[in-house]
C-alpha cells in the first residue's frame, strides 16, 4: 500500500452511523474520506471530504465512485458486488474483499459456508420454491430467511406450525431450526492483509422483542470463561477461512445446553460493537482502520463494564426529532451520548446510542435502565 | 438556551487541531458547526458544516460569521474582541465570554487580575517604555513578554543582566521575576452557566527547551496531595473569580520551595488537556461542550496514566509532510496517534499528538520515549 498518512483516498460506501463514527476515528490519521449514499441527508454528508449521492447497487455509480478512490470500503453489505470485484481487478483495494461481501449477502451461502467449514450452527435448509417449503425436513417451529437483502428483522419470518406457511416468503430462502436460545452473544474480530487476528471480548445482547433490535448490551460477558473461549475461538476459525480483510462481526446463539451457534455474519463495523468506543482499549472503528490499513491491530482488551443502549424513534412518533431527557442522562457518570445526526425520527429507527461504563457491573445496569426509560426521541 | 440538539449552530473560531477535535466530540450531539479561520487549509476546512475563510482579527469578518450562529466559541485567543461583544448585545451566546478573552489577551491585565484576586503569582510589573523597563525594580534575571500576541514561547524574552536589555521589546510588556521552578505542572477547570465548576486532576509537564513546547506531559501527577488540591482550589477559584462559562487551562510553576504560581491562562481546550481524551472518562472536548451548552459537567476522573507527546516537525524539514514510524508506534499496546491534517510540515509546528496509556507508570513514560524517538514528521 502507498505510503498513505495524509494521501490516502478512502472511500466507505454508505454514509449512515457506521460511517460517522468511522470517520470521527479516521479523522485521527488524516485520511481523505469519500463517501457514497443513495441520502443526500445521510449522517457523514458534512463530515467527509467528499459526498457522492448515488445507489449502492448500481454497477455504474459504485464503479465510478471506486476509480476515485485508493481504499474501498463498506459500512452496509448491501452494494454491488460486481463493481467491487471490477475495481479489485483494475487495483483498487477493497476491503473486506467482494467475495467476501458476495457470501454473505447471500444468507444461503453464509450457512452453507459454516458448514463446509465446521462452523457450529443451527441445522437449516435452502429453500427455492414454495414446493420445497412444504417438503422440507426440519421440524417445527423454523425460521425463514430470505437469502437476499433481510436487515434489522426484515425479511424474517417464525414459522410455528403448517397454519403459518402460507404467509411465508416466496422468493429464495433459507430456513433454519429454531433456536431455543439462552443468550445472543457476540464476537467482533479483525485480521488485516499480514494475516494477524484479533478478537475483542465476547458480548451479551438483549433485544427489544417488539423493535427486533439489539437495544441492550453488555460488555464484557460473565459467561463462564470456556463458553467465552469457545465463542472467541470460533469468530477467529472463521475470520481465518474467509481471509477476511478487515472487521467481522459474529452473532451467536448460547442455546439451553450451552451450545454456540453461529447465527449471522457482518463484514464491517456492527451495532454489537459500540462499546468499544469507550469500554475497551481501542474501538471497533480504531480496530477496522488499522485492518484495513495493515497495520498492527489494537489491544481489545476491555477497560471497563460498558453496557450500550440504542436510542430508537419512541413509537408513535415520525417526523422531526426531539431528543428529551438529555440533561437527566448526562447528570449520571460515566454516560456518554452518542446522536447519529438524523433529522427525521421514526418508529424504532436508530437515532443513536449511549455508552454507559461503571466499574460496578450492577450499578452499570442499573444506570441502563434509568437511561432507557429517560432518553427519548419524540417529534 | 433554545433546545439545541439537531439544530443548535455552533460557531468555532479557529479551525486548527483544537477545533478539530472538538468537532470530532460535537459529532455526538448533531451539532451544526460552522468554522471561521483565515487558512484555506485549515484542519477543520472538511469537517465541518460550513468553513468560512476570513480574518479572525477582523471586526467585520467576525461580527458576520457571529451573526449567522446561536453560540460563538473560540480555539485561539487572538480574535476580535469588540466584534464579541457586540455579538453578545444582540443576543449572540458568547462563551468565553468577550470581556474574559479581552482580559486574556493582555498579559498585564491578566497578572492583574490575579494580584486583584489573590491568585499566587511571580512578582511582576507592567511596562509601557524602554524607559520605564530601565527603572524596574524586579530583580535579574526576569522575563519580559509582550502584553499581546505572544503564543508558544514567541513574545517571550529572558533579561539575564543588564547586558541583555538593549535588544529587549519595546513594545508594551510585562517583566516577570524569574522563576526558578522544579515542575511545570496544569491544571484544565470547567465551569458552566449554572456555577457548577469542575476540576481535571493536576498534570504535569516537560518542555523541550529548543521548540519551547510543551512535549511531554503525564497525568496523574504524583506530586503530594496538597501540592495536587492547592492546584485544583487555585484553578476553581480563578474560573469562579472570571465567572467563565467554558474551559480554562491554567499553566502554573511549582517552585523549588514548594509554592505554586500561576503562569499564565488560556480559556480554550488546551494542548496540555489532549491526554484526557483516552486518559479520563470525560475529555477536555467533551466537558468544554457539555460547559457552554449549560449540561451537567462530566466526571473528570482519571481511568489510567497517560502521556501526552506532541508530535513536531522534524529540525531541518519543511514541505508536505511525510510520517515515519508509525507502524512500530501501533505495534506499542495503548498508543493513541492523533495526526491534525495539516499538509505541510515545519520545524517544531505541532502536527499531532500521540497519547499512551499504561496501568504501570514506569512502562508509559517508557513506551512515550520510544513513541518520541520511533514517530517522526519529515519531509
Amino acid at each position: 500500500m502507498k505510503a498513505f498518512y495524509g494521501d490516502l483516498k478512502l472511500g466507505i460506501l454508505g454514509g449512515g452511523q457506521l460511517g460517522r463514527m468511522l470517520i470521527q476515528q479516521a479523522i485521527n490519521y488524516n485520511v481523505t474520506v469519500k463517501i457514497l449514499d443513495p441520502d443526500r441527508e445521510a449522517p457523514c454528508r458534512k463530515l467527509c471530504d467528499e459526498f457522492t449521492v448515488g445507489s449502492l447497487g448500481d454497477y455504474e455509480t459504485v464503479y465510478n465512485f471506486g476509480k476515485t478512490v485508493d481504499l474501498l470500503t463498506i459500512e452496509i453489505e448491501k452494494v454491488n458486488v460486481d463493481a467491487l470485484e471490477q475495481l479489485e481487478k483494475e487495483g483498487v483495494l477493497v476491503y473486506p474483499q467482494s467475495r467476501i461481501i458476495r457470501l454473505i449477502q447471500d444468507k444461503g451461502l453464509q450457512k452453507q459456508f459454516f458448514k463446509e467449514n465446521d462452523i457450529p450452527t443451527a441445522d437449516f435448509q435452502i429453500i427455492s420454491s414454495p414446493r420445497e417449503l412444504l417438503q422440507s425436513t426440519i421440524p417445527f417451529p423454523y425460521i425463514q430467511k430470505l437469502r437476499r437483502d433481510g436487515y434489522d428483522g426484515k425479511g424474517v419470518y417464525k414459522v410455528v406450525d403448517e397454519s403459518y406457511l402460507d404467509k411465508a416468503f416466496k422468493e429464495p430462502s433459507l430456513i433454519e431450526q429454531w433456536v431455543d436460545f439462552e443468550k445472543e452473544i457476540g464476537v467482533i474480530v479483525a485480521r488485516n492483509e499480514n494475516g494477524e487476528v484479533s478478537t475483542f471480548p465476547l458480548v451479551e445482547m438483549e433485544f427489544n422483542p417488539e423493535a427486533n433490535l439489539v437495544e441492550f448490551l453488555i460488555s464484557p460477558s460473565t459467561l463462564p470463561f470456556e463458553v467465552q473461549q469457545q465463542a472467541e475461538q470460533i469468530a477467529k476459525k472463521i475470520a481465518e477461512s474467509l481471509k477476511i480483510v478487515g472487521l467481522l462481526a459474529v452473532e451467536m446463539f448460547l442455546d439451553k445446553n450451552g451450545k454456540i451457534l453461529v447465527n449471522e455474519l457482518a463484514p464491517r463495523p456492527h451495532n454489537s460493537g459500540h462499546q468499544t468506543i469507550e469500554g475497551n482499549v481501542v474501538s471497533q472503528f480504531e480496530q477496522h482502520l488499522r485492518a484495513i490499513f495493515n497495520q498492527p491491530l489494537g489491544d481489545t482488551t476491555c477497560l471497563n463494564n460498558a453496557i450500550m443502549v440504542n436510542v430508537l424513534g419512541e413509537a408513535g412518533y415520525e417526523g422531526p426529532a426531539v431528543y428529551k431527557g438529555i440533561e437527566k442522562v448526562l447528570k449520571v457518570p460515566g454516560v456518554y451520548i452518542h446522536l447519529y445526526g438524523k433529522a427525521l425520527t421514526k418508529p424504532f429507527r436508530k437515532m443513536g446510542h449511549v455508552t454507559i461504563v461503571d466499574a460496578d457491573r450492577e450499578k452499570a445496569i442499573e444506570k441502563a435502565r434509568f437511561v432507557q426509560k429517560t432518553l427519548k426521541v419524540i417529534s
